[in-house]
């Protein structure tokens, strides 16, 4: 997606051990109005697949699926990282291990909001491992609803989460997908764009 | 707001510990159609007030504060509440003790994000004993950035948190506000509703 892969150009900082710095329009301060174009993307990418649910992950998902689920016009629902007193023992739960982080975390869904006859699509704002989509896709199997796909904002190609999640099946939409980048020029290669 | 009302008597569960479980629409799975509502009324509320930032705290506030954005057409920036690897120690900070969770625990917002010229509307899920709003509102006064109010969706209006708001001065609207509820008849009753 051109305008995304301006914007990360643009507003985009890399710094040291592969980490791509989008704070200022993704994930901490966030442009919203830049996300709702992200929702049509991801709306013409999946025009195929029925959709009846949107479920992502706390906390830097959360904003980025409530907006794209306008263009879908479905609930979302956000898997949590730890458990709350407002939740009672009837979850999904699942094991992550998050690399920015730096720590292993259970991952729950109360099992009201998800089961038979959902048509799931897993929306994040990266994907580098793996491993939050894995454990996404965990708690849908367990619920016995259908994965109908995923869909990622940014996704750090030289790392080995897009080929996981390729390689069981899923079907896996990145809207920009960085070949590499290099921190003493600020230069991003973007897939699909090499020379 | 009586369409919102309407959706926590039919949806709410009230719990034991005066606890109200909203989380099939509002903060575990999330209606984003009613979130576009709530956005209109609260922009219908500040009307008069000039707003360029909003800014909510993980995880529960960000899919409506991002919403309601939409309303408003500026960028929202979340608190967070833990240091991640992410982001520089160039930070606003600020000490919450959370009622849901029954622990204290920092928030921080980059300094890039907030700062001398934004005119901030906080937005939150819940307000009970205020302590998450007290806080957002320390990180808006460290910054140098202008308080424009606060919008909340639920307040529990038996509890603290409202009138310690209002009583700093911080301009409150709170689009449903619970007066008192009844665990064992499953009655609420709303400000401006008692007989």
């Amino acid at each position: 997606m051109q305008m995304l892969k301006e914007r990360i150009r643009k507003d985009g900082k890399i710094m040291a051990g592969n980490v791509l710095k989008v704070d200022s329009f993704l994930n901490h301060q966030m442009d919203t109005d830049l996300f709702l174009e992200l929702g049509k993307e991801f709306r013409r990418r999946f025009a195929d697949v029925e959709i009846n649910k949107i479920l992502t992950i706390e906390a830097s998902g959360i904003g980025i699926a409530c907006v794209v689920a306008q263009s879908f016009h479905v609930p979302v629902v956000f898997a949590k990282k730890t458990k709350t007193k407002n939740i009672a023992g009837d979850v999904y739960t699942s094991t992550v291990e998050s690399y920015t982080h730096g720590r292993v975390y259970d991952i729950i869904v109360s099992r009201e909001f998800l089961g038979k006859g959902d048509k799931v699509l897993l929306i994040d704002d990266f994907l580098a491992n793996g491993k939050a989509l894995e454990g996404l896709a965990a708690l849908v199997e367990e619920s016995g609803a259908e994965l109908a796909g995923a869909g990622i904002v940014i996704e750090k190609g030289f790392q080995v989460g897009g080929n996981l999640i390729r390689s069981r099946g899923i079907r896996l939409e990145s809207l920009a997908i960085v070949e590499s980048m290099d921190e003493k020029t600020g230069t991003i290669v973007f897939r699909g764009d090499e020379a």
